[in-house]
């Protein structure tokens, strides 16, 4: 199929329930993707199994804090500039742009750089949410390197790096980002098709632009979106088990950028069937664990969505406030991603937490 | 004339008297320069209008703090894996290495890199003094741009800099350098000889050479190193005001390794000839200026040096200590680092000073 005009609001709205709160605000996203498409057309959405094993294909992010990101926003050359030094550097023309995370912004902007570089986006991303360390994607976890990672700004700066490990890619990327103003944009984990048919968390794309349309159409026939979102969650491969966890009002919420994240918490008061009870979730650009009390109703790599009670809309971090009305949702994260070695990398200890990790579907039975 | 074993200790005191405290520890650099020299024999030095204006000449450099230095020891691989990185960059063999600093380490490792690679190293530096950061050298104030930097540490990672200005090099490149553990090996500044001959202050290894040799020889013959010292240095292009401007002893010494640099400032209590007064010198890796009470006694980019009160050995500001017997010299920097253009970048201005930059022999007449 083509993305298109058309298809921008779904997949923005998908993506940003899919990016647990993260992966930058989806209205910058769905502007930029909005012009890109005006600018240079249609572009083509491809299953991963349509690549050649030879084919070069590049994924592309922005990396940073997303509080940052809404205040700093790319002009769109510097996502070029990205992909051109990658080009050099691997003296090879890339046939396909990929996304490394489905969230948010970082879902809509490879596809803004696939319509400026006329090249196909792949149908799928490195961990069917987002997440926020460069090493915490399943390219790193099935043996692609992150390097060569290129690095560029706003002022033309480009900084490339070539470290043995992908850990060092992302400790000496982090403080760049840092200095660039706590946002830049990247292309790393350049691979072949052969590559990213093994590695990549299939038809993540669709998965969204899927779940950001079924929103918006029972929003207008039944009244009853998450009724909706939780039965079309429900037909897919991966976040078949998903719950609402919680239904409240926000009334607490600590949120600072610091070493190039977004850093934080928000605690949510019940009404309705929750009233008189708190749930809190934590968050590093992403959710990562949400928490009643001392009982655990989510934890990483599971999703916690937050939405709009009313709407469904989807929340990111940065977009929080006092006083919000919200549903919390639980949902399993793919297979894939709850492998031992998976949890390695970005299970609960990766991110300091004393829980282990459980599913969803047996903390909420 | 060839740089052979029986150069290095000389080499290593005058340089380390040259970097106005900063540079990196001399000790350190002559361990590296012996080992460089036995393993692959001497090195060529050459006047820099030997090289052919087509000639592809690369400076090299530690970057960094200097108390780190001396605890995180190069293996000397990074060395050579910076300079590879850089010939592959701009497709292009090197026929020199340059020094960016005539100070401490700084003027020997870029001797040691020559070694290795069977390369001939220039006579002379980008200051003629060491200085803190990546633009305040000549290559800067006369046109050459800092990009693109290679910076590689001792794990082999490799970051490539590429920048339209030099100053978001340096900005960029101390991130990475924090994160590198706080100090790193780059190649900067790449050139061509016809470059090297405009911007280059010349002659500064022989100067420096002349300058221990001077020394080493007056403690055997005259017991008075001092007198020949300043005597030598009269005789330069360069450094020809001279003063011994304090002696005393150290009583209080403030040393902070901070954002990638070592930050402080010593107080020296005077004896002899200087009792009753105190001196306090202020430091960013090297010297930046000296004061007694409110009065300016010398400020960069004049060098400030402290050396042993009876063997003219001189100091680095990492190996100051409480209770040394030291003398504090001024002496008149290169007539080009004391342009106004040259003010801008590292006058007093450019380390948050508040004092107009006055020649040392006019502060001290």
């Amino acid at each position: 199929m083509k993305i298109q005009l058309e298809h921008v609001a779904d997949l923005a709205r998908g993506a940003a329930i899919l990016g647990t709160g993260g992966g930058g605000d989806p209205y910058l996203g769905a502007l930029m993707l909005r012009q890109a498409l005006q600018d240079h057309g249609p572009v083509d959405l491809i299953d991963v199994t349509s690549l050649a094993d030879s084919d070069f294909a590049v994924p592309f992010a922005m990396m940073g804090a997303p509080t940052v990101l809404v205040e700093k926003i790319p002009n769109g050359n510097e996502m070029g500039a990205a992909l051109n030094a990658m080009e050099r550097l691997h003296n090879e023309k890339a046939r396909a742009i990929l996304c490394a995370e489905i969230g948010g912004l970082n879902a809509l902007l490879p596809i803004v750089l696939a319509a400026r570089a006329g090249l196909p986006i792949v149908d799928g991303d490195g961990m069917g949410r987002a997440f926020p360390q460069l090493q915490m994607v399943t390219y790193h976890i099935y043996g692609v390197p992150a390097a060569p990672m290129v690095m560029t700004d706003e002022y033309s700066n480009t900084v490339t790096f070539q470290c043995a490990s992908s850990l060092d890619v992302e400790r000496l990327g982090r403080q760049v980002v840092v200095a660039m103003g706590g946002s830049s944009n990247i292309c790393l984990y350049p691979m072949h098709g052969a590559d990213a048919k093994r590695s990549i968390v299939r038809s993540t794309l669709s998965l969204a632009l899927g779940l950001g349309r079924t929103i918006r159409e029972s929003r207008r026939s039944s009244g009853d979106p998450f009724g909706a979102l939780l039965g079309y969650l429900r037909t897919t491969p991966y976040y078949q088990h998903c719950r609402v966890l919680f239904e409240g009002k926000t009334v607490d919420l600590l949120r600072e950028t610091k070493a190039g994240w977004a850093l934080g918490q928000v605690v949510v008061e019940g009404t309705g069937d929750c009233r008189g009870r708190r749930l809190e979730v934590q968050f590093q650009n992403e959710h990562l664990i949400a928490r009643e009390g001392s009982q655990v109703r989510a934890v990483v790599p599971d999703l916690i969505a937050l939405l709009d009670s009313a709407t469904a809309e989807p929340i990111t971090t940065e977009a929080l406030k006092y006083g919000q009305r919200i549903k919390v949702l639980g949902i399993s994260a793919a297979p894939i991603m709850r492998s031992e070695a998976a949890l390695a990398v970005f299970g609960p200890q990766a991110f300091g937490l004393d829980h282990p990790f459980t599913p969803v579907e047996i903390l909420n039975p």
